[in-house]
């Protein structure tokens, strides 16, 4: 399997979800430790001109969701991941084309998340995700609580 | 003016939005304390058949969004309303189409709201949404705090 197979399999997957074509997602590159999706602004732009927080939010949690698909894939466990919670903070306004990127959070283990889905079907992860500016500045954060279930 | 002309008043706005045109959002009902907004499924599905969570995070922050539009357009108030922080939890995954809605978080007062708005140009607003379901359990919540700012 080439690197870009697992991007592929996690595209098919976003391409299933109508408001993701509405959003023009791109799956736009993963190094083994962030995913980055892309979309324009002008399929997500609001009546302000400057980018919808729904779709910021959407494009962040779907990064989140994206990571945990591929790790599970990545150690051949066919898993459903649902996310729980979120915490959203808008910080300034997007006006060009915008990337989400996903990790998990600070304080978690993505090792001990796939050893205990492996081992009891079902696991959580907090993932932490944002949408940077090209300054270096960051528009919005989303903190999300994930839980994966492995499918019989 | 009647009853809906400011229900008018707000679906121009939300049809400004690409994506609220592409979820299928409409206007449903506003009582004066509630307001509610709908979507189809279909055009809001996730790749598992039931309603996308990007979807219900949207509808539940554009229907708190519209309320704050509604009551500062009712007050005369031309105001800039922007989302700044918000908390999700994803209940129950939602089989049929769905209606998001929006009041004020129990702790507010809304005329306070206006009435700083009105004086200082600016003032905040927690909202309080959700997805009903029709057993009468909830699908998702949505706390989420408002800025609006008059327009000079």
């Amino acid at each position: 399997m080439t690197a870009a197979d697992p991007l592929r399999h996690l595209e098919r997957h976003y391409a299933m979800i109508p408001l993701t074509r509405a959003m023009g997602l791109r799956v736009a590159r993963f190094d083994g430790a962030q995913l980055v999706l892309a979309a324009p602004l002008a399929a997500n732009i609001n009546d302000k001109g400057c980018a919808f927080g729904g779709s910021l939010a959407s494009l962040m949690t779907l990064a989140g969701w994206g990571w945990i698909e591929l790790a599970t894939h990545a150690r051949d466990l066919a898993a459903d991941i649902y996310v729980k919670d979120s915490r959203i903070r808008y910080l300034a306004p997007v006006w060009q084309d915008f990337e989400a990127v996903a990790r998990p959070a600070r304080e978690e283990s993505a090792g001990e998340f796939l050893a205990t889905l492996a081992g009891a079907g079902k696991a959580r992860l907090s993932m932490a995700c944002d949408i940077p500016l090209a300054d270096g500045t960051t528009a919005a954060t989303l903190e999300a609580e994930f839980v994966a279930l492995t499918r019989r």
